[in-house]
């Protein structure tokens, strides 16, 4: 039907706003598609709406620019079916194995805004549940990979490594880098930022330079120096991820084959022809047990062998924080200090040096542990770190102590005396945002106490940091409430045969 | 953060529309749930937008009534978490079962629209994969009808019956609640209209007399007149229902415990303690084969059973359309033809009589389906229908010739001669859409074939009717695509010795 048109800022989702009576005429309902006849046609999803006046449309203004028209102008509206991809979401549903041509016009169709909020999380829902065969990962991750942008080096081979994530306080890869690069080894590193946790690696490496860059000044960086520390989110690699998160995120659900092919997908884009995976394994992360870790670690292997990329698996101890601070700007001054020639917190250290190593051993060399830990020890990956920066806008002079956490701090002191038994990394996260982390940068936590360290009642067990009071003071009552530190005595329970009379 | 404050009209989920930068600030991503602190605390759906300021909000109009703010006052806008059932609805997605409590809590949050559109979708594909048990069904049944009104009888027992829908052409219910009525028993009959059909009960009643009525003018009709016409969508009847189909629909997806529950609980919520379901099977409706057919017949009754419902099912034949009109007026003279006396369609009058004698066994009475046919041939029925249309608010004296489809028609001819094999439901539905059913009151097919006929070149298969004449062109355009009819000679397939030379 031809309508008048008004076009307002409302959302993402195309979407056309019309009322019950004209959704009638055009025979669609709530979240059925029309088709808007502009100077291009332009697709969105009806939306029934009280508020609008019959024989008017209120058309979201991101469809402007396709439809070449303003407000008042006369447009025709019909109905029309949904995209073929919708189908391919019920096939998944049904448990059938999808074909690569399948995969990628689901792909293809979230990459275009094709597919409603409801339909793509119709589909990570059937993923979460039916999930995919290693088959149909591999076309998923090259549908990713092709619906975006590739780096090409006229350098080879290209080191690259990934932490999935889900323990706090892993600051590792500025030094993972720096150490692979002083090797001589070209290691591009991408980045996200925090998507649930307290502080992803770009939220704390900005705090120092710049992560933002397009692919070309990564390609750049990456070949003069070595190694670069980007924001992955900032370059068109595969850009379908970024939707997905987006519904992912609200349902707290990360699908096997959503995780594996984004992965995968961002290490192809970038042209990577050896792979660290680092798999942090402990209660209260995605990977609680050593089978789900070996599980996880085959996938990627077998992936890996399906894309052509040489992958190697690690598995790391995650049952509490990776060293003592959580947090952007904490993060960066840990991570720098030990770059600096600090030994404190050894944990970082070691999975660092442990790490750069299989990276240096898949190069060809031997000991890479060893050879990991003396180039750290001889400061060449502290050179290496300041070329880094400075090739990143930042101060090539960088001293860990120019990073000064918030100056509102609170203790959170033991109330008894023990041992620490347990520390949940999730309670440590929740206690860190609500202090401000990752956006405001000086907050976070400081750990004083790890585990299986004898504390005395009264000791600090952590200081919470943060650039507002406020939030510095309910993540106190925050950490009162959750306690994340379990103290116990050594005995933890006594068994007693019931006495005789 | 305080921030300045807009309403816009903007959609039916309750959204506040920020900038990226304020998102951060506030620490919520896109699709997260915050709270805005007005005259009473609203929750919405976090909507990162590039179109709006640094410092301001737009908000759904929606929100208004509850925080009674207006244009250009600055409230307060806090990260709020997920609502509990988000983690029941992950715990079906993990095809756990789920407690009264969780089921509730779901359903409650769905009505009170705290869940996103996301989050509903997921809820509906772990329906659709995961399934529910009875005991889980039974407690979703309650839990609806909880939500809703119900309606309280003083007459008793209450006649109930539910056609599961998918074939075209059911026009049976105001013949049904005639017959029932008309020998002394009482059936409050609620129907709805098309979701995906071409007709609904209630969009062809609606060509005859008024079906939109509160509970205490059905109940009052019921009790007076023995039986009633509603639709049930005018009613607070199990309402969650509504906003689960806008979900459903775009999905194309009726998960069984949804869908079973979604019957049932409209069956409690009015009161119903006898009720028949009646099961269509043929190939392309949701009940393709007697296994099925079987299956949700044991559903029903179990279910019943759990409800304090007696419940008998019949499985009828839907391989091709009941009768021989599609469409709101069309079936509505076919309809009142047959309680006026006519003989054809000899298909429609045995379903409503086969039918109706099950309610009347269910009342204590012998034979049935032949007290039915009794009843229907008397005029009994076409008495009782008038007063129900009447008391609805319809014409007492109305006649079938009273309905008149569309003044424009196409007639669909055989291109070959031989025997009508099959007939597509799903094709004849499609191009009683296209010609403008069901809003278009006078638009349909009417058939003039079935299966099994002899059918010569040239003979007319079956008319379109439409009040439009560009969509009744486009409908037979359809059909010329489609080709619903399938003929064939009665040699099928020859299949020879191979020759030998």
């Amino acid at each position: 039907m031809n309508i008048k048109v008004r076009f307002l800022d409302i959302g993402t989702e195309p979407v056309v706003l019309i009322c019950e009576e004209d959704a009638m005429k055009i025979g669609g309902k709530d979240n059925d598609r029309v088709r808007i006849d502009g100077k291009k046609p332009a697709i969105a999803l009806l939306n029934v709406s009280d508020f609008v006046c019959s024989g008017e449309a209120i058309i979201s203004s991101n469809l402007k620019d396709i439809v070449k028209a303003s407000d008042g102008d006369e447009l025709n509206i019909v109905y029309t079916s949904s995209p073929e991809s919708v189908r391919s979401i019920r096939k998944k549903m049904d448990n059938e194995k999808l074909s690569k041509e399948e995969i990628n016009s689901i792909v293809v169709d979230i990459l275009e805004n094709r597919l409603s909020k409801i339909e793509v999380s119709a589909w990570l829902t059937a993923l979460y549940i039916n999930g995919m065969d290693i088959d149909e990962i591999a076309d998923f991750t090259v549908s990713m990979v092709e619906t975006g942008d590739r780096v090409e080096f006229t350098r080879s081979p290209v080191y690259d490594f990934h932490s999935m994530g889900g323990v706090p306080g892993n600051k590792i890869t500025p030094i993972v880098v720096s150490i692979v690069a002083a090797a001589g080894l070209m290691l591009p590193k991408t980045s996200s930022r925090a998507i649930s946790s307290a502080c992803g690696t770009s939220d704390f490496v900005e705090t120092f330079c710049d992560v933002e860059m397009d692919t070309e000044k990564l390609r750049r960086i990456s070949e003069e120096v070595g190694g670069v520390l980007a924001w992955g989110g900032a370059m068109n690699l595969a850009p379908v991820d970024d939707l997905v998160i987006k519904v992912e995120h609200p349902l707290g659900i990360n699908p096997r084959a959503q995780m594996l092919a984004s992965i995968l997908s961002k290490k192809l884009a970038i042209g990577a022809t050896h792979l660290v995976v680092d798999i942090p394994m402990g209660s209260g992360t995605k990977v609680p047990t050593i089978d789900v870790a070996k599980a996880y670690a085959r996938d990627f292997m077998d992936l890996g062998e399906k894309l052509d990329i040489h992958v190697e698996c690690a598995i790391t101890y995650a049952d509490q924080p990776v060293g003592s601070a959580i947090g952007p700007k904490l993060e960066a001054r840990e991570c720098i200090r030990i770059l600096e020639g600090e030994k404190h917190p050894s944990s970082v250290i070691e999975k660092a040096c442990d790490i750069a190593g299989m990276v240096l051993e898949m190069g060809g060399m031997n000991n890479g542990g060893e050879k990991a830990r003396e180039i750290l020890e001889s400061g060449a990956a502290m050179k290496k770190f300041r070329e880094i920066v400075a090739a990143q806008g930042g101060n090539y002079d960088i001293r860990s102590d120019d990073l000064v956490p918030g100056e509102f701090v609170a203790e959170v002191t033991s109330v008894k005396s023990g041992y620490v038994h347990t520390i949940s990394n999730k309670d440590l996260v929740s206690i860190a945002k609500a202090a401000g982390a990752p956006s405001d940068k000086g907050a976070g936590i400081l750990l004083f106490k790890k585990k299986g360290q004898r504390v005395e009642k009264g000791d600090v067990l952590f200081e919470i940091y943060g650039d507002n009071k406020a939030k510095t003071d309910r993540a106190k009552e925050l950490a009162a409430k959750y306690k994340p530190y379990d103290i116990e005595g050594m005995l933890l329970k006594k068994i007693a045969a019931p006495r005789t009379r």
